[in-house]
């Protein structure tokens, strides 16, 4: 069991009508704000309206940067950068989800260096040192960037879509109001719930020995998001699957769960090959990947990981043989992706193709194999990929 | 399902040697710190003096106040208020439990006003803005206090113990390490065990509708306290344990699980008026209580918590009538307490005498009735009371 850190000091208003907390809590940071956000439809909303009468009677001087893409491009972080240099920005307002959100926090960490902000990822990766103060509202439960250290920004003139986490780039307050997620369509809020889902499962299949207590916790927030993912899909303005999703979709990726686990993810570093290369929803490449990936490790030695799941969280029946059980665990999680959540089950389905696979696999594994659950390396990583197909 | 707001930025080291960190922490606050324990057990078993070398090789200007009582007292409160105003200290380390933690949260804050500390307890309470930084080094998992915004403190001369929160008092770096709770008696570590079993207890049995996924965390750190006090109590030493215990019992009580629950604890201001009048261990006292709180509110409006409780937490059959369900929970409750944990079953074996029911059942009533899962008169405590002879 491996010794941690746990350092995750962002304030959270969870509610309805926490809005009016919000110049109170910028103004602590200074009075010149950068509002980002993504396509408008905050504008069609009225989030947008609310968002500006807020800043307005904090007596805030507004700037915006807009129009950030899903799956963030490191040329809306090279705008944002400019602008907080050149309007001596106090702090950044991301109102989104977490592409806003993740863009946002490479235009903090840029405003306080002289280099590029891409040089923040990649093998030889700039320190992340500062950051201006960041403040979220979050429109979409998915991505936990909210309330965690990290972020992913894609390039598209080298191909390459990277991660990066440092801890000046937790915002400072998120506000989490289920309501602004009412009108998430039910396509994204699959997709969503696929990416939650994946974050828990990152870590929940691991072979280091670990807290029991947090096992419980990653069982607890795997359970939510499959009684509450449908609900939500079926009735957009149902609070309580809203809420629900949105504090779990916190919780599976602000570090807590981790403990002292050490090892590495495996179906995110696959997965942002795709999205990378074809632009697809990552929630929805995950949910693809996913389930053949838990096929690819089910062995002899992981089965009883595959048990414990399928018990706990799915309520399979413990007195089945081992293998069976684990079988159903992959089978449930399948079933849950690919009906209860209505997402696409194949590449093909979604325009993957297989020439491609080289390339993505090589990439996937830049840094080496992949050091997860079990071992991936670059042929394992196209043979995973052709499972998809 | 009510709005709530999250703020718990206490920053912890957890695990073993993790007290290099120690001095690195105290400096960002200052030079000149106070350090705070209890009766010694520290000196014994080499921690103190493990800290007083990192200390030092922060030269670091170090006062100290020991003797600090379990149930620790508003005079040890006062003599380290009158040594942070004197000495001009920066920063307070308490290492120890919840008693001298608390007492040291008191301290920190009594340190910023010219009134007397007790002036913060009781129906006028003064407010607490500020507080000195408090670093704490914890010993006993139990209270919680290395991680929350409250503390109790008892006052001898008119027999109050009484709690207060406030957010200045959120320690801002706790240390963890399980292996500092090995030397933890049978008896305390079942009597912590009580504590941290009645903190979630408390939280978890709630009339309010809240966030499943809450009750879905609640439910896994019942069962880790169900799976590894026993162990802890037979193997002090194994560390899966300790270390379970330990984190299970900051999550229990650092205002996670609330979410937006506003209804009042029961057990514990019945406790609190207990180990007021005999001294008693607080978690002992909770034992005692929280089986006979719970036959006392059981009936068909309440009767599905019951259910929940019993089959997620003690893995009871859930195909059984429910009132067998709910009586069997509480019965598998008196069984971990009673036997498990081998703790006494009734105030008789503690010594605590029925004469004193209505003058502690007014004291527990001081604000008005207990608003709790059920709402209990003075009347309903004294019943609560006599159940436990």
């Amino acid at each position: 069991m491996n010794s941690f850190i746990y350092n995750i000091p962002t304030k959270v208003y969870f509610g309805e009508n926490q809005l009016g907390n919000l110049g109170k809590e910028l103004t602590r940071f200074g009075k010149r704000v950068l509002l980002t956000y993504g396509g408008g439809s905050i504008k069609r909303n009225g989030l947008y309206d609310r968002v500006i009468t807020e800043l307005r009677s904090a007596e805030m001087e507004i700037f915006e940067l807009s129009g950030i893409e899903p799956n963030p491009r490191i040329d809306s972080v090279r705008d944002g950068v400019k602008i907080c240099k050149e309007q001596g920005i106090d702090v950044l307002l991301a109102v989104g989800g977490g592409s806003t959100i993740d863009a946002t926090k490479f235009m903090a960490a840029g405003a306080c260096v002289e280099h590029d902000a891409w040089e923040f990822f990649g093998a030889n990766a700039k320190p992340i040192e500062r950051a201006l103060p960041i403040v979220t509202i979050l429109t979409l439960a998915a991505t936990g960037s909210e309330m965690d250290t990290g972020g992913v920004i894609s390039n598209l003139e080298t191909g390459d879509k990277l991660g990066r986490l440092a801890q000046p780039l937790l915002p400072k307050v998120s506000f989490l109001d289920p309501t602004l997620t009412y009108s998430v369509s039910k396509y994204q809020t699959a997709c969503g719930a696929a990416d939650i889902m994946s974050h828990i499962i990152e870590v929940y299949f691991n072979t280091q020995k670990d807290l029991y207590m947090l096992d419980c916790m990653m069982e607890g927030l795997l359970k939510t998001v499959v009684k509450y993912a449908p609900v939500a899909i079926q009735e957009p303005n149902n609070y309580e699957a809203r809420a629900n999703l949105m504090w779990a979709s916190s919780w599976a990726i602000n570090g807590f769960i981790n403990g002292g686990k050490r090892k590495a993810w495996s179906c995110h570093p696959m997965e942002h090959e795709l999205s990378a290369l074809y632009d697809i929803t990552h929630g929805l490449g995950l949910a693809i990947l996913t389930p053949r990936w838990m096929k690819y490790c089910l062995d002899p030695t992981t089965v009883d990981k595959f048990v414990q799941y399928g018990v706990n969280v799915f309520g399979i029946d413990s007195k089945q043989d081992k293998m069976t059980i684990a079988e159903e665990s992959i089978r449930q999680t399948e079933l849950f992706f690919f009906e209860t959540l209505g997402l696409h089950r194949t590449f093909s389905e979604v325009g993957i193709k297989c020439e491609d696979f080289e390339l993505m696999a090589q990439k996937a594994c830049r840094y080496g194999d992949i050091k997860g659950f079990k071992t991936l390396t670059q042929e394992d990583v196209v043979r995973i990929y052709k499972m998809c197909l």
